[in-house]
Protein backbone atom coordinates (compact mmCIF):
# COMPACT_ATOMS: atom_id res chain seq x y z
CA UNK A 1 0.00 0.00 0.00
CA UNK A 2 1.57 3.65 -1.15
CA UNK A 3 0.42 6.54 1.07
CA UNK A 4 1.34 10.41 -0.29
CA UNK A 5 1.77 12.77 2.00
CA UNK A 6 0.29 15.90 0.02
CA UNK A 7 0.21 19.39 1.52
CA UNK A 8 -2.99 20.64 1.38
CA UNK A 9 -4.63 24.30 1.64
CA UNK A 10 -7.97 25.49 2.37
CA UNK A 11 -10.91 23.70 0.77
CA UNK A 12 -8.89 20.87 0.38
CA UNK A 13 -6.63 22.61 -2.43
CA UNK A 14 -3.60 21.31 -3.54
CA UNK A 15 -1.24 23.48 -5.06
CA UNK A 16 2.52 22.15 -4.08
CA UNK A 17 4.29 21.74 -7.56
CA UNK A 18 6.49 18.95 -5.76
CA UNK A 19 3.70 16.78 -4.38
CA UNK A 20 1.72 17.46 -8.38
CA UNK A 21 4.83 15.52 -9.40
CA UNK A 22 4.63 12.64 -7.48
CA UNK A 23 1.13 12.44 -7.70
CA UNK A 24 1.32 12.31 -12.01
CA UNK A 25 4.17 9.74 -11.49
CA UNK A 26 1.92 7.64 -9.55
CA UNK A 27 -0.64 7.92 -12.10
CA UNK A 28 1.80 7.03 -15.26
CA UNK A 29 2.67 4.41 -13.34
CA UNK A 30 -1.34 3.14 -12.56
CA UNK A 31 -0.51 2.92 -9.22
CA UNK A 32 -3.24 3.64 -6.56
CA UNK A 33 -2.31 5.78 -3.40
CA UNK A 34 -3.78 6.51 -0.21
CA UNK A 35 -3.84 10.17 0.08
CA UNK A 36 -2.80 11.90 3.34
CA UNK A 37 -3.75 15.69 3.65
CA UNK A 38 -1.23 17.75 5.71
CA UNK A 39 -1.36 21.32 6.20
CA UNK A 40 2.30 23.40 7.27
CA UNK A 41 1.46 22.97 10.56
CA UNK A 42 1.36 19.41 11.02
CA UNK A 43 4.44 18.45 10.22
CA UNK A 44 4.52 15.88 13.26
CA UNK A 45 3.02 13.67 10.37
CA UNK A 46 6.19 13.02 8.60
CA UNK A 47 8.52 13.62 11.27
CA UNK A 48 8.86 9.58 10.61
CA UNK A 49 10.17 10.23 7.29
CA UNK A 50 13.12 12.62 9.14
CA UNK A 51 11.54 15.36 6.52
CA UNK A 52 9.97 19.17 6.95
CA UNK A 53 8.62 19.33 3.49
CA UNK A 54 6.10 16.92 1.08
CA UNK A 55 6.11 15.33 -0.70
CA UNK A 56 6.60 12.18 1.20
CA UNK A 57 6.21 8.63 0.19
CA UNK A 58 5.42 5.55 2.06
CA UNK A 59 5.46 2.52 0.23
CA UNK A 60 5.24 -0.44 2.36
CA UNK A 61 8.37 -0.75 3.59
CA UNK A 62 9.79 1.89 1.97
CA UNK A 63 9.92 5.88 3.39
CA UNK A 64 11.24 8.37 0.21
CA UNK A 65 11.25 12.46 0.80
CA UNK A 66 11.86 14.34 -2.35
CA UNK A 67 9.67 14.18 -5.62
CA UNK A 68 12.75 13.16 -7.49
CA UNK A 69 13.72 10.39 -5.14
CA UNK A 70 10.16 9.36 -5.32
CA UNK A 71 10.60 9.24 -9.31
CA UNK A 72 13.63 7.32 -9.01
CA UNK A 73 11.84 4.81 -6.60
CA UNK A 74 8.93 4.11 -8.24
CA UNK A 75 10.36 3.27 -11.48
CA UNK A 76 13.33 1.46 -9.73
CA UNK A 77 10.17 -0.53 -7.88
CA UNK A 78 7.52 -0.86 -10.82
CA UNK A 79 10.08 -0.87 -14.07
CA UNK A 80 6.38 -1.11 -16.34
CA UNK A 81 5.61 2.54 -18.18
CA UNK A 82 8.83 3.97 -17.30
CA UNK A 83 8.68 7.68 -16.29
CA UNK A 84 12.25 8.06 -17.92
CA UNK A 85 12.19 6.35 -21.67
CA UNK A 86 15.12 5.81 -23.35
CA UNK A 87 13.66 7.64 -26.34
CA UNK A 88 14.71 9.98 -28.41
CA UNK A 89 17.94 10.18 -26.82
CA UNK A 90 18.69 13.57 -28.41
CA UNK A 91 15.77 14.75 -26.08
CA UNK A 92 18.29 16.11 -23.47
CA UNK A 93 20.09 17.54 -26.04
CA UNK A 94 17.93 19.32 -27.54
CA UNK A 95 16.42 20.85 -23.76
CA UNK A 96 19.90 21.72 -23.41
CA UNK A 97 20.19 23.54 -26.59
CA UNK A 98 17.47 25.92 -26.05
CA UNK A 99 18.03 26.14 -22.18
CA UNK A 100 21.33 27.62 -23.24
CA UNK A 101 20.40 29.84 -26.04
CA UNK A 102 17.29 31.38 -24.70
CA UNK A 103 18.29 31.67 -20.97
CA UNK A 104 22.47 31.73 -20.89
CA UNK A 105 24.00 33.31 -23.88
CA UNK A 106 21.70 36.25 -23.19
CA UNK A 107 22.77 36.55 -20.01
CA UNK A 108 26.67 37.16 -21.57
CA UNK A 109 25.85 38.90 -24.63
CA UNK A 110 25.89 42.41 -22.60
CA UNK A 111 28.52 41.68 -20.72
CA UNK A 112 31.21 41.08 -24.04
CA UNK A 113 29.38 43.17 -26.36
CA UNK A 114 31.88 45.91 -26.45
CA UNK A 115 34.88 43.40 -26.50
CA UNK A 116 32.81 42.51 -29.93
CA UNK A 117 33.46 45.33 -31.18
CA UNK A 118 37.19 45.91 -30.09
CA UNK A 119 37.78 42.33 -31.65
CA UNK A 120 36.24 42.71 -34.65
CA UNK A 121 38.16 42.48 -38.50
CA UNK A 122 38.99 46.16 -39.35
CA UNK A 123 36.66 45.53 -42.11
CA UNK A 124 33.85 44.11 -40.41
CA UNK A 125 33.98 46.41 -37.47
CA UNK A 126 30.88 48.95 -38.84
CA UNK A 127 29.32 45.98 -39.22
CA UNK A 128 29.35 44.53 -35.87
CA UNK A 129 28.79 48.52 -34.77
CA UNK A 130 25.33 48.89 -36.59
CA UNK A 131 24.22 45.50 -35.87
CA UNK A 132 24.83 45.33 -32.18
CA UNK A 133 24.19 48.82 -31.34
CA UNK A 134 20.99 48.43 -33.16
CA UNK A 135 20.31 44.74 -29.78
CA UNK A 136 21.53 47.47 -27.67
CA UNK A 137 19.64 50.41 -28.28
CA UNK A 138 23.12 52.84 -27.47
CA UNK A 139 27.05 53.36 -29.22
CA UNK A 140 28.07 53.76 -26.37
CA UNK A 141 29.62 50.23 -26.25
CA UNK A 142 32.35 50.44 -22.94
CA UNK A 143 29.79 51.71 -20.59
CA UNK A 144 26.66 49.59 -21.76
CA UNK A 145 29.52 46.44 -21.32
CA UNK A 146 30.55 48.02 -17.60
CA UNK A 147 27.14 48.37 -16.16
CA UNK A 148 26.11 44.94 -17.61
CA UNK A 149 28.88 43.50 -16.03
CA UNK A 150 27.89 45.37 -12.51
CA UNK A 151 24.49 43.86 -12.95
CA UNK A 152 24.67 41.00 -15.22
CA UNK A 153 26.91 39.10 -13.52
CA UNK A 154 24.79 37.76 -11.14
CA UNK A 155 21.98 36.99 -13.29
CA UNK A 156 24.09 34.97 -15.65
CA UNK A 157 25.30 32.81 -12.60
CA UNK A 158 21.94 32.41 -11.29
CA UNK A 159 20.98 31.19 -15.56
CA UNK A 160 23.35 28.32 -14.36
CA UNK A 161 21.78 26.82 -12.03
CA UNK A 162 20.12 23.61 -13.24
CA UNK A 163 23.97 22.63 -14.98
CA UNK A 164 25.07 23.06 -11.44
CA UNK A 165 22.48 20.72 -10.04
CA UNK A 166 23.29 17.96 -11.97
CA UNK A 167 27.04 18.33 -12.03
CA UNK A 168 27.16 18.23 -8.77
CA UNK A 169 26.00 14.42 -8.78
CA UNK A 170 28.26 13.51 -12.08
CA UNK A 171 31.52 14.51 -13.64
CA UNK A 172 29.58 16.17 -17.04
CA UNK A 173 26.39 16.95 -18.12
CA UNK A 174 25.89 13.64 -20.07
CA UNK A 175 27.25 11.62 -16.88
CA UNK A 176 30.73 9.91 -16.83
CA UNK A 177 31.54 11.33 -20.12
CA UNK A 178 31.21 14.61 -21.81
CA UNK A 179 28.45 14.25 -24.71
CA UNK A 180 26.67 17.09 -27.00
CA UNK A 181 25.14 18.87 -24.06
CA UNK A 182 28.29 19.61 -22.57
CA UNK A 183 29.35 21.00 -25.38
CA UNK A 184 26.52 22.98 -25.95
CA UNK A 185 27.40 24.85 -22.63
CA UNK A 186 30.86 24.88 -23.12
CA UNK A 187 30.74 26.31 -26.26
CA UNK A 188 28.54 29.20 -24.97
CA UNK A 189 31.43 29.57 -22.12
CA UNK A 190 34.50 29.65 -25.06
CA UNK A 191 32.13 33.00 -26.21
CA UNK A 192 33.32 35.04 -23.62
CA UNK A 193 36.32 33.51 -22.77
CA UNK A 194 37.66 34.19 -26.40
CA UNK A 195 36.95 37.91 -26.72
CA UNK A 196 36.78 38.81 -22.89
CA UNK A 197 39.15 36.84 -20.96
CA UNK A 198 39.71 38.53 -18.19
CA UNK A 199 35.76 38.46 -17.55
CA UNK A 200 35.68 35.98 -14.63
CA UNK A 201 32.33 34.41 -14.95
CA UNK A 202 32.87 31.35 -12.78
CA UNK A 203 33.83 31.67 -9.33
CA UNK A 204 36.42 28.89 -8.32
CA UNK A 205 34.44 27.16 -5.58
CA UNK A 206 31.82 26.38 -8.64
CA UNK A 207 31.00 22.70 -9.46
CA UNK A 208 30.56 24.87 -13.43
CA UNK A 209 34.28 26.18 -12.79
CA UNK A 210 35.01 22.53 -12.33
CA UNK A 211 33.50 21.15 -14.84
CA UNK A 212 34.90 23.85 -17.26
CA UNK A 213 38.27 23.09 -16.58
CA UNK A 214 37.49 18.79 -17.23
CA UNK A 215 36.48 20.29 -20.34
CA UNK A 216 39.38 22.45 -20.94
CA UNK A 217 41.04 19.53 -20.91
CA UNK A 218 39.56 17.33 -23.98
CA UNK A 219 40.64 16.60 -27.08
CA UNK A 220 44.52 17.71 -26.23
CA UNK A 221 43.34 20.73 -24.41
CA UNK A 222 41.58 22.31 -27.86
CA UNK A 223 39.30 25.18 -25.54
CA UNK A 224 42.28 25.83 -23.57
CA UNK A 225 44.64 26.46 -26.09
CA UNK A 226 41.93 28.51 -28.40
CA UNK A 227 43.27 32.16 -28.88
CA UNK A 228 41.67 34.53 -26.89
CA UNK A 229 42.17 37.91 -26.60
CA UNK B 1 36.16 16.03 -47.08
CA UNK B 2 34.43 18.06 -44.31
CA UNK B 3 34.49 21.83 -44.42
CA UNK B 4 33.66 23.91 -41.36
CA UNK B 5 32.59 27.89 -42.03
CA UNK B 6 33.64 29.22 -38.49
CA UNK B 7 32.74 33.26 -37.79
CA UNK B 8 36.35 35.18 -37.01
CA UNK B 9 37.20 37.80 -35.79
CA UNK B 10 40.59 39.99 -35.43
CA UNK B 11 43.84 37.91 -34.95
CA UNK B 12 41.69 34.66 -36.05
CA UNK B 13 39.78 34.65 -32.86
CA UNK B 14 36.92 32.35 -33.00
CA UNK B 15 34.41 33.16 -30.27
CA UNK B 16 30.91 31.62 -31.85
CA UNK B 17 29.07 29.88 -29.21
CA UNK B 18 27.60 28.05 -32.06
CA UNK B 19 30.57 27.51 -34.21
CA UNK B 20 32.41 25.97 -31.33
CA UNK B 21 28.78 23.47 -30.56
CA UNK B 22 30.35 21.87 -33.99
CA UNK B 23 34.01 21.76 -33.59
CA UNK B 24 33.65 20.34 -30.47
CA UNK B 25 30.93 17.55 -32.43
CA UNK B 26 33.62 17.20 -34.87
CA UNK B 27 36.14 16.37 -32.24
CA UNK B 28 34.25 14.11 -29.80
CA UNK B 29 33.49 12.48 -33.28
CA UNK B 30 37.34 12.32 -34.08
CA UNK B 31 36.88 13.72 -37.53
CA UNK B 32 39.14 15.91 -39.35
CA UNK B 33 37.98 18.68 -41.05
CA UNK B 34 39.16 21.60 -43.28
CA UNK B 35 38.76 25.25 -41.68
CA UNK B 36 37.41 28.21 -43.29
CA UNK B 37 37.07 31.13 -41.28
CA UNK B 38 34.28 33.71 -42.51
CA UNK B 39 34.21 37.17 -41.50
CA UNK B 40 30.68 39.10 -40.94
CA UNK B 41 30.68 40.82 -44.39
CA UNK B 42 31.45 37.73 -46.11
CA UNK B 43 28.47 35.86 -46.44
CA UNK B 44 28.37 34.89 -49.92
CA UNK B 45 31.17 32.53 -48.92
CA UNK B 46 28.09 30.63 -47.24
CA UNK B 47 25.62 31.96 -50.27
CA UNK B 48 25.54 28.30 -51.46
CA UNK B 49 24.17 26.63 -48.34
CA UNK B 50 21.32 29.02 -48.53
CA UNK B 51 22.65 30.58 -45.13
CA UNK B 52 23.53 33.92 -43.67
CA UNK B 53 24.57 32.67 -40.13
CA UNK B 54 27.38 29.86 -39.30
CA UNK B 55 28.10 27.68 -38.69
CA UNK B 56 27.81 25.74 -42.14
CA UNK B 57 29.00 22.38 -42.74
CA UNK B 58 29.52 21.02 -46.35
CA UNK B 59 30.10 17.23 -46.01
CA UNK B 60 31.04 15.90 -49.10
CA UNK B 61 27.31 16.18 -51.35
CA UNK B 62 25.91 17.47 -47.97
CA UNK B 63 25.59 21.05 -46.94
CA UNK B 64 24.13 21.68 -43.57
CA UNK B 65 23.72 24.92 -41.90
CA UNK B 66 22.72 25.19 -37.98
CA UNK B 67 24.52 24.54 -34.81
CA UNK B 68 21.45 21.53 -33.68
CA UNK B 69 21.50 19.71 -37.42
CA UNK B 70 25.25 19.70 -37.83
CA UNK B 71 25.45 17.56 -34.56
CA UNK B 72 21.92 15.68 -35.84
CA UNK B 73 23.83 15.11 -39.49
CA UNK B 74 27.02 13.48 -37.63
CA UNK B 75 25.66 11.33 -35.08
CA UNK B 76 23.46 9.67 -38.51
CA UNK B 77 26.55 10.23 -40.69
CA UNK B 78 29.13 8.86 -38.02
CA UNK B 79 26.99 6.54 -35.38
CA UNK B 80 30.42 5.65 -33.67
CA UNK B 81 30.94 7.59 -30.35
CA UNK B 82 27.26 8.89 -30.64
CA UNK B 83 27.05 12.81 -29.23
CA UNK B 84 23.46 11.67 -27.94
CA UNK B 85 24.13 8.94 -25.84
CA UNK B 86 21.31 6.85 -24.22
CA UNK B 87 22.51 6.88 -20.88
CA UNK B 88 21.57 7.55 -18.14
CA UNK B 89 17.99 7.76 -19.51
CA UNK B 90 17.06 10.06 -16.61
CA UNK B 91 19.69 12.67 -17.26
CA UNK B 92 17.24 14.95 -19.41
CA UNK B 93 14.73 14.70 -16.59
CA UNK B 94 16.92 15.18 -14.04
CA UNK B 95 17.88 19.00 -16.00
CA UNK B 96 14.80 19.57 -16.32
CA UNK B 97 13.88 19.36 -12.82
CA UNK B 98 16.75 21.55 -12.30
CA UNK B 99 15.39 24.34 -14.60
CA UNK B 100 11.87 24.11 -13.12
CA UNK B 101 13.00 24.32 -9.66
CA UNK B 102 15.71 27.36 -10.26
CA UNK B 103 14.83 29.16 -13.60
CA UNK B 104 10.93 28.68 -13.49
CA UNK B 105 8.97 28.56 -10.01
CA UNK B 106 10.40 31.24 -8.73
CA UNK B 107 9.55 33.40 -11.57
CA UNK B 108 5.72 32.32 -10.09
CA UNK B 109 6.15 32.35 -6.52
CA UNK B 110 5.90 36.48 -6.25
CA UNK B 111 3.08 36.25 -8.69
CA UNK B 112 0.75 34.08 -6.50
CA UNK B 113 1.93 34.80 -3.34
CA UNK B 114 -0.18 37.03 -1.94
CA UNK B 115 -3.39 34.12 -2.64
CA UNK B 116 -1.10 31.79 -1.68
CA UNK B 117 -2.21 33.53 2.12
CA UNK B 118 -5.76 33.76 1.13
CA UNK B 119 -6.20 30.36 0.59
CA UNK B 120 -4.04 29.09 3.18
CA UNK B 121 -6.07 26.80 5.99
CA UNK B 122 -7.08 28.95 8.96
CA UNK B 123 -4.71 27.11 11.40
CA UNK B 124 -1.91 27.53 8.80
CA UNK B 125 -2.75 31.25 7.97
CA UNK B 126 0.15 32.64 10.41
CA UNK B 127 3.03 30.55 9.63
CA UNK B 128 2.14 31.01 5.81
CA UNK B 129 2.16 34.63 6.31
CA UNK B 130 5.41 34.72 8.54
CA UNK B 131 7.74 32.30 6.57
CA UNK B 132 6.15 34.14 3.36
CA UNK B 133 6.94 37.40 4.42
CA UNK B 134 10.17 36.43 4.78
CA UNK B 135 10.56 35.51 1.98
CA UNK B 136 9.60 39.11 -0.03
CA UNK B 137 10.21 41.07 2.61
CA UNK B 138 7.06 42.34 2.77
CA UNK B 139 3.65 41.76 4.62
CA UNK B 140 2.02 43.73 2.25
CA UNK B 141 0.95 40.32 0.25
CA UNK B 142 -1.61 41.91 -2.36
CA UNK B 143 0.27 44.89 -2.94
CA UNK B 144 3.27 42.76 -3.79
CA UNK B 145 1.49 40.95 -5.86
CA UNK B 146 -0.10 42.74 -8.00
CA UNK B 147 3.56 44.29 -8.68
CA UNK B 148 5.42 41.24 -9.76
CA UNK B 149 2.32 40.64 -12.09
CA UNK B 150 2.72 43.79 -13.86
CA UNK B 151 6.64 43.07 -14.25
CA UNK B 152 6.73 39.49 -13.74
CA UNK B 153 4.65 37.72 -16.49
CA UNK B 154 6.88 38.30 -19.52
CA UNK B 155 10.00 37.09 -16.89
CA UNK B 156 7.96 33.82 -16.37
CA UNK B 157 7.26 33.54 -19.95
CA UNK B 158 10.81 33.65 -20.87
CA UNK B 159 11.88 31.28 -18.34
CA UNK B 160 9.45 28.86 -20.54
CA UNK B 161 11.28 29.45 -23.61
CA UNK B 162 13.65 25.82 -23.39
CA UNK B 163 10.41 24.34 -23.17
CA UNK B 164 8.40 26.05 -25.99
CA UNK B 165 11.24 25.49 -28.48
CA UNK B 166 10.70 21.62 -27.92
CA UNK B 167 7.21 21.78 -27.65
CA UNK B 168 7.28 23.38 -31.27
CA UNK B 169 8.80 19.77 -32.54
CA UNK B 170 6.79 17.49 -30.72
CA UNK B 171 3.22 16.99 -28.84
CA UNK B 172 5.32 16.42 -25.32
CA UNK B 173 8.64 17.27 -23.88
CA UNK B 174 9.29 13.81 -23.85
CA UNK B 175 8.48 12.47 -27.30
CA UNK B 176 5.13 11.60 -28.84
CA UNK B 177 4.38 10.54 -25.09
CA UNK B 178 4.38 12.33 -21.71
CA UNK B 179 6.77 11.20 -19.16
CA UNK B 180 8.45 12.56 -16.33
CA UNK B 181 9.55 16.03 -18.17
CA UNK B 182 6.46 16.47 -18.53
CA UNK B 183 5.32 15.88 -15.33
CA UNK B 184 7.78 18.26 -13.63
CA UNK B 185 6.47 21.35 -16.03
CA UNK B 186 2.87 20.51 -15.56
CA UNK B 187 3.30 20.29 -11.68
CA UNK B 188 4.46 23.61 -11.66
CA UNK B 189 1.66 24.89 -14.17
CA UNK B 190 -1.15 23.61 -11.61
CA UNK B 191 0.74 24.82 -8.64
CA UNK B 192 -0.72 28.76 -9.32
CA UNK B 193 -3.44 27.23 -11.21
CA UNK B 194 -4.80 25.70 -8.36
CA UNK B 195 -3.96 28.72 -5.93
CA UNK B 196 -4.88 31.38 -8.44
CA UNK B 197 -6.71 30.57 -11.18
CA UNK B 198 -7.88 33.53 -12.72
CA UNK B 199 -4.03 34.42 -13.43
CA UNK B 200 -3.87 33.98 -17.44
CA UNK B 201 0.00 32.89 -17.69
CA UNK B 202 -0.09 31.38 -20.70
CA UNK B 203 -1.34 32.57 -24.29
CA UNK B 204 -3.37 30.87 -26.14
CA UNK B 205 -1.00 30.99 -29.34
CA UNK B 206 1.88 29.94 -27.22
CA UNK B 207 2.75 25.89 -28.03
CA UNK B 208 3.10 25.85 -24.20
CA UNK B 209 -0.33 26.41 -23.47
CA UNK B 210 -1.90 23.98 -26.56
CA UNK B 211 0.67 21.26 -24.40
CA UNK B 212 -0.93 22.39 -21.01
CA UNK B 213 -4.31 21.17 -22.63
CA UNK B 214 -3.08 17.88 -23.61
CA UNK B 215 -1.63 17.61 -19.89
CA UNK B 216 -5.09 18.55 -18.68
CA UNK B 217 -6.60 15.34 -20.74
CA UNK B 218 -4.17 12.92 -19.31
CA UNK B 219 -4.96 10.79 -16.66
CA UNK B 220 -9.13 11.42 -16.86
CA UNK B 221 -8.87 14.74 -17.06
CA UNK B 222 -6.81 14.83 -13.61
CA UNK B 223 -5.30 18.25 -13.65
CA UNK B 224 -8.33 20.06 -14.66
CA UNK B 225 -10.78 18.60 -12.47
CA UNK B 226 -8.19 19.16 -9.90
CA UNK B 227 -10.28 21.73 -6.68
CA UNK B 228 -8.92 25.69 -8.10
CA UNK B 229 -9.88 28.80 -5.63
Amino acid sequence: MITLYDLTFDKDLRPSPYCWRAKLALKHKGLAWRDEPIGFTEKQKIAFADSTTVPVLHDGSKVVKDSWAIALHLDQAYPDKPLFPNDPAWAYARFVNGWADASVNGTIFPMVVGDMVEVARPQDRSYVIESRSKRIGTTEFAAFQKSAREKGLATFRAALEPARRILKEQPFLSGATPAYPDYILFGTLLWPRTISPKLDLLEKEDVVYTWRERMFDLFDGMGRKAPHA
